[in-house]
């Protein structure tokens, strides 16, 4: 394809593609296929000889096309929303035009320098505290991978790391050292709450530790708080075992609980004195002792889809806490337009997490390597390569502006909160399970027992995701199941929150009327 | 942004970007910017209001452009090369329009179904064994990651996992059996050649397991052996420790030597047949000896960049030896214009993949649950999101053909035996340090001594780099100094090794007339 054929058929795929937006909303939400559907359609190898761009946009259509949930249907009110937006998109054409591995600074200084700057910019726009700045007092930054899975494997590792240095740091290197390293891994314990996402559990098996809950209840809206942590720390101090790591989750995926920040931070603040009272606290690796924010146990908070509320001035009031933890992330590409693939997380100090992931021998760091002018994103990572993901963050920061990425995500959080309200104007079917929070919304249908409900409102649920005008997800959250809905969708507007509520009451009444 | 807007600017995109394309002949290579010079350009903080995409888009060719590399660049020979291609772009847009998590089948079947459709053509394309195929005989298929460096993470973990289930086998659940494992852990190697690529010793830090290499030489052309990987492994033995992995490279980053795969497969089946007969061996789960191929060295092949050679029916005789191993990866975004990220993994026993890495609790797996026709991909990597990757490698494939493919490689290797018979000609300047292999060259200036020809060959090369018409990169193997030369980009044709060649001559010239 030459130069001029790329412009035509690149002009075309425009057109093509915003042809298919406008046509979402008339599709079925879900994807009407069943499992194989494809590989009939399609030949056995790939052909020999070339094939027009004609014939393979034609398949797109007539192939793809039936086989894709449209996740930018104002229907799709499932899981959380990942949102999409023009900008993004025009700003990831650019980023493929400008094609390449960029595993370090020279292979385009650019993808490097402007992931720093956006980072700080993203940093600032959710009132993060300073320790998350590139240029911040504990020598903090940002950047982006892929997915909050990624990210929590790599603060994972660097907790780890950072945890077996401090509490071997009083024996010299040798083979005393390692069997005492051995000892301590182990031992030692990944934690999150029941409500954390399973990212966690599965960073701890990647990395071959051990993982365990604290769990929730509903008197806290299913949220971890100070207590249920200490509570669950002693039984493992009580085993033997050693608690380094702990996800706390701001906007859980089942029901978007927040974890009390605060109760988390006093209870390890008053586990590493009392510890320290005891003679038995760790130190850290140049003598001193642990501070709280330094502390054993590495917190990081995950707020993969409610991270973005943080934009909005009245939800800024859950950052100050987390100047005494050591890592953050959200995904841009969930709430906040990005086009995934987005995710960015935070770290207090890069130095640990440098020090765990780079693969540059010791003695080829030193202790200005931190405040190197030049930032090798790769020693923040598991992978080498890298694409510019920076660029659709920053035309999307600039095209929508701070005003506008608030009124988004305040929209959706309206739609949540008018949903529940309309939920709770019809307490003769429904009752709620947990408030709306961050544009999800979670309830049930009413009966005379849990297992009456629970029966009901899976019933409701797929009777809902089969109409092809809604797609929904449910949890089950200790033995109680519950429909989720979420109102994070770019297109979802009032009318289709009322015509979602409309088939809710008709399949509900129907439900009933036949009970 | 509207969906008419958006037609307008994505359409001013294509234009924008296909002239950048028509640029890059006529740009210098190497982004000519210092460390640090965006901030200044860029204001602190996101805007508040929104800016319009001219804004935007006119910062992009202002501040972004002066900080590019431009890897589709004809002089761009340096690393490997990282080829874009304009049906990968259209197809990226396509992609991008499907925006979603795409998490597990339902997510949107199409980007599932097509990953194993588009996965088996490329293994038949390269003749991969049959047991990677998603319908062989031993349950294989294949996974596109972001990376090389992901994919071995995650066949590391297999790797792992699978030889401490082994191991163990003969335990009952319980604090022995953990206590055991533990005590394996603790002696577990995984293993490279010293010319593999630096992803292995960084999965082995990420899980935290010893790392070490297998030894190369000049006399294999830098090419692990048989002989090495046995000398290695009784090492490790001796000291009581246990080699579970090991990466074998079809194409080293350093000079593309290619292993000696029947070597490898021979000493680890010498090694399985001989502890077996010390009674020494290890069992499987259900009980009967490992056969070879299923011995206790995972043996995974890296051909991150070389592996494209292999739709070539010339070099289809590296791939049977295969069928002794466990996995295989190459990044079709290297060579086989598929436009980054997209790293492609086969493994002969998704299984072994799934256990390890599914959160899934064993008692809702079964025998039959990989042999399920819904594939859930996020059991088969890190992240649970992904994107719909196999759609831009589904593109390439049709559109080229495998003929297009073949052509364009078969290119990139004829202008590397173009260049390297240029340097042979002119002994008095060169020495060759590798011969031309996979479009690699590799050499040195003359000198009395190899103090001698490694201190001008470095001062050539960066005087070659300061040009900035060409962009090589180096490597040291075993203390000696080389260039490397990849004529593996897209854009490269006869002209652009010949002015190469041209300006390589009048600097060695320069630099020996100063000597």
């Amino acid at each position: 394809m030459d130069i001029n054929e790329y412009r035509k058929q690149a002009k075309k795929a425009v057109d093509d593609i915003a042809d298919y937006y406008e046509s979402i909303p008339s599709r079925p939400v879900l994807a009407d296929v069943r499992p194989g559907y494809l590989r009939p359609l399609l030949p056995d190898a790939a052909p020999l000889e070339g094939e027009s761009m004609e014939a393979i946009v034609a398949d797109v259509q007539s192939k793809i096309m039936p086989g894709i949930t449209h996740w930018a249907h104002p229907g799709f009110m499932a899981f959380f929303a990942c949102t999409a937006s023009h900008p993004a998109n025009i700003a990831e054409m650019w980023s493929n035009a400008f094609n390449g591995a960029h595993f370090n600074w020279i292979c385009s200084p650019a993808v490097t320098e402007l992931e720093t700057v956006v980072l700080d910019w993203l940093a600032k726009a959710l009132a993060l505290p300073d320790c998350y700045l590139s240029g911040g007092p504990t020598h903090g930054g940002g950047v982006l991978h892929g997915s909050a899975s990624e990210a929590i494997l790599t603060v994972m590792v660097a907790a780890r790391d950072r945890y077996l240095a401090r509490v071997t740091a009083h024996l010299p290197d040798g083979e005393d050292r390692d069997e005492q390293m051995w000892r301590h891994r182990s031992r030692m314990v990944a934690l999150g709450s029941a409500g954390a996402h399973s990212s966690t559990k599965k960073a701890a098996q990647v990395l071959g530790v051990r993982f365990d809950t604290v769990p929730v209840d509903e008197a806290s809206g299913y949220a971890m708080t100070g207590p249920a942590l200490q509570d669950k720390l002693a039984q493992l101090r009580a085993k033997g075992l050693e608690p380094f790591y702990l996800t706390a989750t701001l906007g859980t995926t089942d029901v978007c609980a927040v974890d009390d920040f605060a109760g988390i931070a006093a209870t390890l603040a008053a586990a590493d004195t009392s510890a320290q009272n005891n003679g038995t606290t760790t130190t850290t690796t140049n003598g001193t002792a642990a501070t709280a924010a330094e502390g054993n146990v590495w917190v990081h908070v995950d707020a993969a889809f409610a991270g973005s509320a943080l934009i909005l001035p009245e939800y800024q009031h859950l950052t100050p806490p987390l100047a005494a933890f050591h890592s953050f992330n959200f995904n841009p590409h969930k709430w906040l337009l990005t086009t995934f693939d987005c995710s960015a997380v935070w770290v207090r100090s890069r130095a640990d997490l440098i020090t765990a992931l780079s693969i540059k021998p010791a003695y080829l760091r030193n202790e200005f390597s931190d405040s190197d002018l030049v930032t090798d994103y790769r020693d923040w990572q598991v992978p080498l390569g890298r694409r510019f993901r920076s660029l659709k963050l920053w035309f999307v920061l600039r095209s929508y502006g701070l005003a506008g990425l608030r009124a988004h995500v305040q929209r959706g959080i309206d739609l949540g909160r008018s949903l529940d309200d309309k939920l709770a104007a019809r307490p003769d079917l429904f009752v709620s399970f947990t408030p709306a929070r961050f544009a999800l919304v979670s309830f049930r249908v009413v009966g005379a027992d849990d297992d009456e409900r629970n029966a009901r409102t899976e019933t409701l649920y797929e009777t809902l995701n089969a109409s092809g005008q809604v797609y929904l997800t449910s949890t089950v959250v200790n033995a109680v199941f519950a429909i989720r809905v979420s109102t994070s969708t770019a297109a979802v507007r009032e009318e289709h929150v009322q015509a979602t509520f409309d088939l809710i009451v008709k399949e509900t009444e129907a439900l009933l009327a036949k009970a």
